[in-house]
């Protein structure tokens, strides 16, 4: 893009993230939440359309991560998708609303996105109206996408087949249930499925979907904007840096969620097969 | 801690992070966002309250990033504050729930905490009810903490005068007017101020903040959990990084903002002097 349309995408961008329903009328754009009736075919200046799944239990920060991208992209309308617009609670109690349904999220995606969250996906990997939701718009979504064991429930919705996966450490070896190759990797990009590692990985997926949208220059912008410059003050953020003790520990105590995880798996790996 | 108390620890952590309500019956420790009567003094044993601040317009990554850590701290209440229990909308668009109110929030804290969100700070600098608050729960809190432009709110709430700050770098030079020394880094500790940079700081910050409460191997625990060991795809978070050229852009583009936070800095100064 030439300096004038950086400058307008940025003005939209910055003031899209800062404060969405007085920046968007200066700058002629979507509102970030607005909502879009079903059925709305992305063309050409259309704003994007990105539905996040938010089910009971989610994680946090798995679904806020990305948000934060997604809604300064500029020209762009997030849902966040759950069955009812009841209010949800996720896993650590953050008490969210979700903006659409299911059944009147856009059928034509730019982006779909699923957190994690690993009981509460545990208890959908059988769920027909979820899995029929991500089946459905898996299918035409330009992207479809997962933080964390958000990968479980694409892979029991049979969008990974055959495709390469991330997920959180603790359950990577679940995916070739779904016919999925399992990656340690912190972003795993394989043709249009694009899936990060747990939880905090979604930074590091939002910022790269954000430059699969958008460029890298825009991208850069964002990443500036949020100040993405990390510095942990401790080192143990994968096993390999935690070393096998605390590794172990870890995966001892979430054995038996793991467990529950894998019945699941193995009931959706037969309704796939079947 | 010994190996039994590590243990014992870990399983209410990753519980606790992960199904607040089943897990804390499990291993008898107090739900993570279960509401605590007012005035409630921190005892040994007694769960930790952390109240952190959610006001209109705050942006949302900035709480949540803390509040991934915070809550899976173990034995830990955590308080998401505002005037009301009226739903709240963040500068983009995700509504939440506070789940108490200034005034039935625990006077006597372990960590306050201020999101950002400059505009709705902007809007809050002298409020008499959110700076009264600050104010009063920030002289006995144990941390008096932010991320982001939440530290123009500290600042305007007396709470740093002669500290050391961090805030986004675009408003660092605000600072002064509360007589607050700017720090350009990632995480700044002044005595028990802990302030994190823009945005996604917050989860350095978090981190962080779990090691001065719980100590550096339980920290790191956590950090495994949450997989954080970043990658990002650009380097582009700071203005070094990002380069002059984008770093004026953001700067000229955010300069209203700024200029409208500096206004409202200059009568808390004069406030505070009066």
């Amino acid at each position: 893009m030439n300096r004038r349309e950086f400058h307008k995408t940025l003005g939209a961008v910055l003031a899209a993230s800062a404060f969405p329903g007085k920046a968007l009328a200066a700058n002629d754009t979507q509102a970030t939440s607005a909502p879009a009736s079903a059925g709305t075919v992305a063309a050409t200046n259309a704003a994007s359309q990105i539905a996040m799944l938010v089910h009971p239990a989610f994680v946090t920060l798995d679904l806020i991560g990305p948000h934060q991208f997604f809604t300064s992209l500029g020209n762009v309308n997030v849902h966040l998708v759950w069955k009812t617009r009841d209010l949800v609670s996720s896993s650590n109690g953050v008490v969210i609303q979700p903006t659409t349904t299911l059944k009147d999220c856009p059928k034509d995606l730019d982006v779909l996105f699923v957190p994690g969250g690993l009981e509460g996906g545990t208890a959908l990997m059988n769920d027909a109206e979820v899995i029929d939701f991500l089946h459905d718009r898996g299918q035409r979504a330009k992207f479809v996408t997962s933080v964390c064991t958000g990968s479980l429930l694409l892979g029991a919705a049979g969008l990974l087949q055959g495709y390469r996966a991330a997920s959180h450490w603790t359950v990577l070896d679940l995916l070739p249930l779904f016919g999925a190759e399992p990656v340690a990797e912190r972003i795993v990009e394989d043709r249009n499925r694009i899936s990060g590692g747990g939880v905090t990985a979604g930074i590091d997926f939002g910022l790269k979907v954000a430059g699969r949208l958008r460029g890298e220059q825009h991208a850069k912008m964002l990443q500036l904007m949020l100040e993405y410059d990390p510095q942990p003050p401790f080192q143990a953020g994968s096993p390999k840096n935690a070393g096998p003790e605390l590794t172990q520990k870890v995966r001892d105590f979430r054995a038996p969620a793991v467990a529950a995880a894998r019945q699941a798996a193995l009931v959706a790996q037969k309704r796939l097969q079947g």
